[in-house]
């Protein structure tokens, strides 16, 4: 039977793919060796145990990787649990990831359309040209990728969302801002968290790539425009607006940015990027908060709790 | 003749009101008292002498009031001067504020206007009472008052004009940003700096009053509104949701606010609030810079110097 | 047999009220459920048990509540454990409070004595109307009111014991500074923490309220000082300065103060604060030491660990 | 004619010791060199000329050097000013240091009493020992030394009226707290700033001596306890908590405490420090305040302004 | 048996010294009392077990002593542990250090050697008469004493690998900074950390002495150069340079040197230091870890994960 | 007659090159304009008239530019000065450099050997691949660079000289420290600060260029070595490891770094670094100290103020 684990019933007879969250080989009482595991996939977890652990389950069962298994469902003090009859690696490019990670809020058909609407809307030349080299370049990474280290808090094309959340904002604004260059500022959203593609790697649970640990996405965004810019043989100032926007995004040294932003499409860039960001991490703090009840510390915010009013 | 300042011409017989904004009693070489003079208006500043002073003249010429003024304009060392013959005081009633503030750049009817279409647009009833009667007890004040401590880099009814802009801004995340209570954030957009006409006082160069030192515009609008509300016997959370957005507007403790936002709609009015305030330095820093130049340091975004893009 | 629990013996039969400071459902290994608590009165705690637990047992035994309980007190692995049989809730009116606060090392008649004295002492008419008017609002809480948010580290009338202490330091200094004003000092001492009966709340264990926590105490009493001085017709500058005085007591914006102490009665009201809140947490943190050994690390003091010299 | 400058009249004939507190070579307008001088006693301060400089005027009119001068008053542009006719160094020895140094609120030969008393009252015979050896040592100049590095803002014998000024109120809270030792936080309080008769070294206008900017009062005057203990062969616990008591009394290591106030007595003492260093501060800051108006701004208090309420 | 812990099989009799690194009393099922243990050597650590615990065996089983004990190991749950048969304790001076502490990488008669070539080397006579005094004094600490607090991550005479090898750094940069004294920056090397000696104590487990607690081993350190200094009867200004030098060689106060370093070798010492154990701690962290990963994370270096390259 | 500045004497009649370090367009009693200057040259400073100053003067004596001058020596109250006769501008490639830049302590040429040494020392061949191909790419303006910003602090060929030593000081360290890569250290520190002659720029007083003040000299050299690597088509961790030096050589955020060094040759190069620059810092502001006495306030070093031994 194929469910997804917050379907489990105890008695289900089980097979498909799981994600291996957690894992570790244990002895029981009689000195025989077992794997005690934490299976996911998008709709919850579930204990579960392997029995008489062979020497290469270690590595199978290895956190983060998927792993194709059979077995029972069964209850065990109050919880269900899943005793693992057979279990098999699978190949990265046969993950099912839709049923890993979460969809996003906006289908993804929808977000992309945005994005190359954006795209389609600048009229600079040479923004155009470094677009078209990146997106390229990145794709399809680019459309799909978390905005994140974990799926735990995001979910599919999670980047994707971010950037048109951002352009949508941004496009608002610079009506109201008269002196802002709309195709700067909106070229900018656009390039600015694409190096994210480059830093965080894995299949479906994300994690610093080296080059992610010893640059930073920022860094590497920005020779990636250089280098578009070279390739391109661009001659404008064009190029150095759009590295010094993702360099100074996150507004100040210690949040990873070396330099301040210095332009007016620099800093609404940054603006944009923090209102954008607190507020996604407002509504996720608040999702299960009842009215009238303060949610639990939320680490990103400082560690304050959340108020949801009472009405 | 009645002219702005920056019409002088060698001279002409000059008579009107004008704003001391510098004034030392001096000694000439002979060791007779003379008054050496900065004045102001809306158009620019001049050099001026009073020569003979009298007992009465350094408390007639004190910084920051309003003098009538007749006199000569000559040149000395290539720049005009100012040679007063006769000057008399001007009662703050009489004084032709227009002459010495610059205008909003938009009109002040239409900021009226907008502001309080955002009023008629609350439809909560308890905002609505707690708007009227702060309105009606802070006017006229609070339609006229510049929105920071000194004409020198402000214009009349400039806390209208952020009011209003940050409203506009809000208005639109409002539809963008679902779970916002559009009531309540707007009403706290309208409240939140309307302590400011509590803190500064003076007829045309603000500066803090004793309360305004002592407590800040962010404490007294707290009581005003928790005033209002026991006045109005408003029983709802409505009051206390208010309070929190004012007194947590400035985002942490070391800008002034006790509390951080706890709330979605505080969170949000904070950010606005940074966002609107730092646009409208950025314009100002940039105004006189020529493209492909730096600006002078900007003292409130940490002495930065911004630059203008090329074209 | 109606005991408190330092004086528990192994095979006794118990009755009487508790304070629930912990507790949670369980699963024993045949799957029934039972919950496990943690109870406590002033004179120490004990694990408990109540075995095949109702529906309604989660509810009845949530923490912080107060139960009456009888039970069977047992020996298990070394301890004393208690076997509730049965119990049920006890209205908020009916709590024995003193069986669950520490008496303050001065008895609260004395305290409210001394308290009422200063309040006499003052000749200043305006601080008078004021202090009679706030205490009459906030009474009889004031008088029972902890210090701090939990009966772990405090005492029943804490907040009676710290001001008395306070007014009695501020007494003698009054003498040794000369250029103080004893009336201003002295009523923003008995005023200064009474805010903390609004911000905290409960019958025994205290929590922070919403308003505690949205506002903070600091701001909830520079408004009632506000409130209390329009509704008297007070145009003195007396409540400005008491307002102030609460608003920086805590001395800078880092400790919840937003504006510095300007005036001085302000500053002096801070360092007695300060001092007088260190000495009894340095009295608390030593109290069990031996001499020629240090305390545990102790958190309000920067983790450090203090000393107590060995004579 | 003998008199102090706040007396000079125009035409005077004057003769005395002066302390030069600026002092620049000029030339004027024909080329010739002349010193061109600030004079200083404990009254007032006056500009003063001597015309026709030789070789050695420049050192002899050295900064912070008192010296022996005749010359006559003038008026010159509405201000008096003195004409040097002749001058000639004085002898340290030879000082008449009255003439320079404001006089202590409390007569000298009074706070001298009440610190003897206090060192009397010391019961603790290790205490005792290690007192009269420093006092012994470091004497006289304990007893006439000021408490900070400049007669600008300080007078003669202010060490020992800050010394004496808090072990007033420590006497007062050993009796409030009374886990306090009392021997043991007298003691610290009469040696916690002796150190700054070696930091700080000049006949009137004091400054820091190389031995106190590398290492401090508080480093040299830990080494003098210790030193003083072994010399005087004391094994107990007193000379390590002296020298703590010492060390830590500026609160944290950013003040120059390398180690925090881990005994109750050094905590105090720290406290007691602060407080009195504080109030004399505002004291000063306010002594030429109008009711109503607020002081420039206070550089040792954080640039704060301080208010002097109304009355 | 005598044999290393790595060393043991299941099966072993053993006998012979070992460090309790911890402790503790508990009830097995049946309600006896046993010491749960962990013993270590310098090769490993094992489980132990003392059944039928006695009264003395909690405090013959204090953590950092060392006892001598007799048991049998066997296997559980795939693990070796030990099963004590007898225990008793070891006197201080019948411990056989060797046994615990790691060997330093380079031997200690090398260390010694290199050591006192380097006082020998010093040519200026006060500094050389400082250095014999101190050196004789603090030994046979000095030259056993490991570079901090715990044995876990130090060895035998790090004190003096770490002051050896920072000397021979500087006497590398003495040729290559031609302005440096040489014999005042290896002297100050030789002593900077001498005061450790003091500081720390303990047979084998090192701890803070209460000197070391109230004082640290910088003022200590300087107390002893002075008294040196003095006792010497050296006039010169080398014991103030040397002090200097140990007070500041932690580079600011927020790292416990009150002063900053102000003279060349001061500054050079500090840079020096800090070097040095950067490099040890970069050595540590990197042990372990395999070509092209990343290390855990690093407390004594802010946290970071340290990479190690690939090849 | 062709002299330097420090040569002039009164009665010289003057021609020759010199840098205009301050400009000011003036005007005198009679109302006629006139260029106040400041001219400088590698010896010294002279104050500089130009009389009746035609429209084009300003423009001619712009600041930092270099001016071919004829004119006369005279001495004013004391001072000599030079009286412009004829000026006229000098090509950027005709400016004598040599004229006002000072030589480096150690011959260019000497300089160069060293550096190409070190070139020739690497073995790894991906890091002599990147150095050869960046080094003909910022080659000449490589070897004659300043490594500051301004004249006024620095000499011709600062940047080769702190290269050429910090490559001196890592070659000892690496047979210091076993575990090192050689190849990658040096390499690093010929690469680092190469930056620089991008970020800098101008004839003789070096200021920012805009791609300096936009991205900074670190996130340029990034993007030149990951540009260099793919041009080259290097594919092993010899790039990534090299850019994670430059990006992480200012040590942390706060200092321009965005990320921490993770490697063991990234934490020594930054150590190295530090050392170097701060010991240069310390010669230049002991330069003109006599023994025994205080520098003025060093700016780089925290504005401390330094000694300089008595000997």
């Amino acid at each position: 039977m194929v469910k997804m684990i917050s379907e489990f019933k105890d008695g289900d007879r089980i097979s498909g793919q799981f994600l291996v969250s957690n894992s570790a080989k244990c002895l029981n009482n009689a000195g025989a060796a077992y794997m005690n595991l934490e299976l996911k996939d998008s709709s919850g977890n579930i204990n579960a145990k392997k029995w008489d652990a062979s020497e290469s389950d270690e590595s199978l069962f290895s956190i983060g990787s998927v792993v194709y298994i059979e077995g029972d469902v069964l209850k065990y003090k109050e919880s269900l649990q899943l005793k693992v009859s057979s279990a098999k690696p699978v190949d990265n490019n046969d993950i099912d990831i839709a049923k890993f990670v979460k969809a996003p809020p906006v289908p993804k058909e929808e977000l992309v359309k945005r994005f190359f609407a954006y795209v389609d809307s600048i009229q600079n030349e040479d923004c155009k040209k470094i677009l078209d080299y990146l997106i390229k370049r990145l794709s399809p990474k680019l459309l799909d990728h978390p905005a994140a280290v974990s799926v735990h808090h995001d979910y599919a094309s999670g980047l994707l969302m971010h950037t048109v959340s951002m352009a949508d904002v941004a496009d608002f604004l610079c009506k109201y801002y008269p002196n802002i260059n709309r195709d700067i500022l909106i070229s900018g959203i656009l390039l600015h968290d694409m190096g994210k593609t480059i830093e965080l790697e894995g299949p479906i649970v994300f994690k610093y790539s080296i080059e992610g640990k010893l640059l930073g996405h920022i860094s590497i965004m920005v020779s990636e425009i250089r280098r578009a810019a070279e390739g391109l043989k661009i001659t404008s100032e064009v190029p150095l607006l759009l590295e010094h926007m993702v360099l100074s995004h996150h507004g100040s040294p210690e949040f990873g940015s070396p330099v301040l932003p210095l332009t007016r499409e620099a800093l609404l860039l940054s603006l944009i990027d923090n209102m954008d960001s607190k507020m996604v991490i407002v509504d996720k703090a608040l999702e299960n908060v009842n009215p009238g009840e303060f949610s639990t510390k939320v680490f990103p915010l400082d560690n304050r709790t959340l108020y949801k009013p009472k009405e």
